[in-house]
């Protein structure tokens, strides 16, 4: 006998995404599955796996997707992966490097090494779609999340050929040329948006695009170089599910975030959920050549307790969940999270807490 | 025959900061003295001292401070210092660390920790003093901006015991125990009042006051805990020389920055300077027990050039240097600067260009 399990559309997190009135603030943690879990930490010792390799497992993606929902009794999963993965698959070297992040052996700064990276192909990526298909099941009911990085973020990693505080050589670039610019970004896209379809063909319920650098620019550069390819990419998926935008520092950015096609703009802990709110109110999404015109909407707001208080006593959380809680109270349809991914040394005990309190108090 | 040099209160540089009409932009750079400078690096070689031993050195605080003045032809000196160099005065125990930053040893966590800081009285502080009084006859009447970090910025080093990109210990401590945060940062904040101080009564035309790190404070937390303490410390100098208020990723503090007692609020890139100005117009300071209240007061802005274009090709800085000026014309006095500090790898012949372009375009 099976039990007929909930059709994750009708679950609190999706309809939140939407702005539909729910039971409860739903609640899920950027970075929930990984590095903060012993038993994710055992998995990848035993498994004896370079973080790319372990990617391209569906077993291994599976287990360690299902890990936080199983602990944490989240709202959400989010596919466990990397941003570098499609580019990956792509045709780009890259490794991802223990405690620096992906490094790129031959970076991008030329036209003729635009050449090198291919187009992401669904075929390119049948374990992402493998790993969602075996997922979807032994998710029950709870909704996945799918994962990409945005194209800003990406070419960041692939012009400065790894991790940046400036980005300095990626801002030489965009302003110096940019055409080349231009093309590599749309690559980018293009190679994100394969990344996002299988994950949502093969049955995610969600997206979230991370362009976790976004805040190192102006509004005007963001605007000018990067909006268009993001808006791209958020607005080809359509509003077939609630996609979700996201970066750090970005409270000069935020409207211009929503315009590229958000359903949802995630919020870092420096800017109030109300004021967020506001920001991300009937905005009308920016044109996009062959994506449908969905006109002025109202956007929700994701976030945004500062993931550097997990530290603090509970009395400080406590108070601090509740705050924010209470700010996102002005979006209809908050998501509650961190506002940046969980830090590695977070204890994951403080976010099983967490998430008990968010489901008690936000009760309607 | 001896020459009269100018007196620095009447250089354009004092009369922009002021909002007094000037004959062109004045121009200088954050970190101009220092790491970008061959003539530095040769000196910093020969002399085989550590940084803090450099900075207690008042014949090589002079050459390093004038090496710029000469090489770019700014209008203004930044005495050349660490901001831990008061704090080290005070009694802890710090180092600084090349390619990391300060770093101490016994960081300050507890009550019992903060009996390990002193105060900082001008005694311990002579060989800045002498600096500035060998300083100034040099400097023919470019003024001397004083330096020095900010209470926040100073106790996240503490607290952390070195450079943090999420000064998590230093938020928790805030938020749990915030008798011992205002504690810590009213000590903090008598040393800072004490090395500016000495700065300008041995001579400095303006000061500086560094809170590098304040962007990664909310609006709420940067106005609980760090606003008041930083106010003491303007608003203690009082308006005898103007005072400069600055912190990278700030697009959400500009405005309380301001109330902490700024004449000129420094900008990063993020922000364009016309919504900076208007951010910072007509702020009232917040009052401080025993300083001078100054009522509503405009406030003119410093910045904003991106310095990780400075790689790029000069057509580009052109450009940018061009839209920056353009920009800062909403406020009356704009101070030219770069967002952020020059950075190590900068060509220097950069700069001197810009200084040029700078003083070309602006004429009045």
């Amino acid at each position: 006998m099976t039990s007929i399990a909930a059709d994750p559309v009708d679950s609190v997190f999706v309809r939140a995404c939407r702005g539909e009135p729910v039971e409860h603030t739903p609640v899920w943690f950027m970075r929930q599955a990984g590095r903060s879990l012993p038993e994710y930490r055992e998995l990848r010792a035993e498994a004896g796996l370079s973080m790319l390799e372990a990617c391209r497992r569906p077993d291994l993606v599976t287990e360690i997707t299902l890990q936080p929902v199983r602990r944490h009794g989240v709202d959400a999963a989010v596919f466990y992966s990397d941003i570098v993965v499609p580019v990956a698959a792509a045709g780009v070297g890259v490794e991802i490097v223990a405690g620096t992040g992906p490094v790129v052996a031959d970076p991008i700064r030329s036209t003729a090494d635009l050449a090198r990276i291919g187009r992401a192909e669904p075929a390119d990526l049948s374990f992402v779609e493998e790993a969602v298909r075996m997922l979807i099941p032994q998710l029950e009911g709870t909704p996945l999340i799918g994962f990409a990085g945005a194209p800003f973020t990406l070419a960041s990693y692939l012009i400065e050929g790894g991790p940046s505080k400036s980005h300095a050589k990626t801002k030489a670039l965009m302003h110096s040329d940019p055409q080349l610019w231009h093309g590599l970004a749309e690559r980018l896209a293009q190679i994100t948006s394969t990344f996002l379809r299988v994950q949502i063909d093969a049955g995610a319920s969600a997206v979230q695009l991370f362009d976790s650098w976004a805040g190192a620019l102006s509004e005007a550069d963001y605007r000018r170089f990067v909006l268009p390819h993001s808006a791209a990419v958020l607005q080809g998926i359509g509003p077939v599910v609630p996609r979700i935008h996201f970066g750090v520092g970005t409270a000069h950015l935020l409207t211009a975030m929503a315009e590229a096609g958000a359903d949802v703009v995630g919020v870092d802990w420096r800017t109030p959920l109300d004021q967020a709110a506001s920001l991300v109110a009937d905005v009308v999404d920016l044109p996009v050549e062959g994506a449908p015109r969905l006109g002025a909407r109202s956007r929700t707001v994701q976030g945004n307790l500062d993931p550097a208080l997990l530290g603090a006593p509970w009395e400080v959380v406590d108070h601090e969940v509740r705050r924010v809680l209470a700010e996102g109270e002005a979006a209809p349809g908050h998501v509650f999270n961190l506002g940046h991914g969980v830090p590695p040394d977070a204890d994951p005990v403080m976010l099983t807490r967490i998430v008990e309190l968010v489901h008690k108090i936000s009760v309607r």
